[in-house]
């Protein structure tokens, strides 16, 4: 069978919202996280996040943060308030931690990305979420920063098939991609030292 | 061992942004669609998204999908501009569709929830990614309407541990969390006659 993949889905830029959607709004993304001080250090650290609401759980043993790209000086000290805010922020990650995964050896989620973990017979699994993607103003510089604070990279900006793009991981294991908001490729050599005419093909970790 | 969840994590809502990372913006989640036309269509007709990119690759036998909450005429026609907007646009979402998948019986991706699809073994996985979570005016009033375009609910707004939040299922199965703006509870009775004292306790999905 020979797939084009063409399909007419114009009408989906076009159409006005649905009247009662209009104040909608995709606040989160959660993910399970092993250690919460580990990913608030990552999300936060080297990723410009800063946590905006938490909750403790301790009936059903779990905690979740939400951490989002802002200025802390917008972010108020009363719990209530920090709903309101948090609430009707675009672009939130709802970070969960289950008491006690902390303890684990190595890692305890299934990523998404033909991973095995999590799976009971230690194959990979065919999974649905493929990552996170932080847009920067310049894709090189940041990966440059990023491999120096010791970030673990998949694909820096020139390995791989579509050149200008990246993708790090987070202390779960989850991708992050790093895509920039104007000019694709900003240096011929990336942090690794590859060249724009070097690295692989594309390679597709879907399956 | 006794679990407290209590970690201190003041910092992190106070710490300056790194500089570097000042203009960052969380500007996607991706997951893959067995069937885009189902997908969007559930994405811009109930949850109220439109298109704002699109991208196709037959070289590698896949296409994307951008969708935002955003007033379809800010959405430009010339693809660079598209581009230009969507990558600064906070929370869209990127629907990857692998050509072919369409033509698979049932569902294709595991979702993160303790999930048997994608395994190969057909045993549950533990899963790290939750759910998407979009915040609206009134869940109650949201949640009738989703009910009446025929959306399956895993958990209705009375039903369950926490009263006030709703869950639906995407067509691929990914929970889609429907949280309230401001007020938590607004009706006694939610969509599906459940009472507030009434549904079952808190149900962990993630185990």
């Amino acid at each position: 069978m020979v797939q084009t993949g063409a399909i007419d889905v114009s009408k989906y830029y076009t159409q006005l919202r649905p009247e009662a959607t209009k104040d909608y709004v995709m606040q989160q993304t959660m993910i399970r996280v092993k250690d919460p001080e580990l990913s608030l250090r990552f999300y936060c650290d080297v990723l410009g996040f800063n946590l905006v609401m938490h909750r403790e759980f301790p009936q059903w043993e779990f905690n979740v943060y939400f951490v989002a790209q802002i200025d802390p000086a917008k972010i108020p000290s009363d719990p209530k308030e920090q709903w309101n805010l948090c609430m009707n922020l675009p672009g939130c990650i709802e970070l969960t931690w289950n008491y006690g995964s902390e303890t684990s050896d190595g890692l305890v989620y299934n990523t998404g990305n033909s991973d095995a973990t999590g799976s009971q017979d230690g194959e990979k699994v065919k999974g649905g979420f493929g990552h996170l993607g932080i847009t920067v103003p310049d894709v090189y510089e940041a990966c440059e920063r990023f491999k120096a604070m010791g970030c673990e990279f998949t694909k820096t900006p020139n390995s791989g098939g579509m050149k200008g793009l990246a993708f790090v991981k987070d202390p779960d294991g989850y991708l992050v991609e790093i895509l920039p908001q104007g000019t694709m490729i900003t240096k011929p050599i990336d942090c690794d030292g590859v060249a724009t005419d070097g690295g692989s093909t594309y390679k597709d970790n879907s399956r």
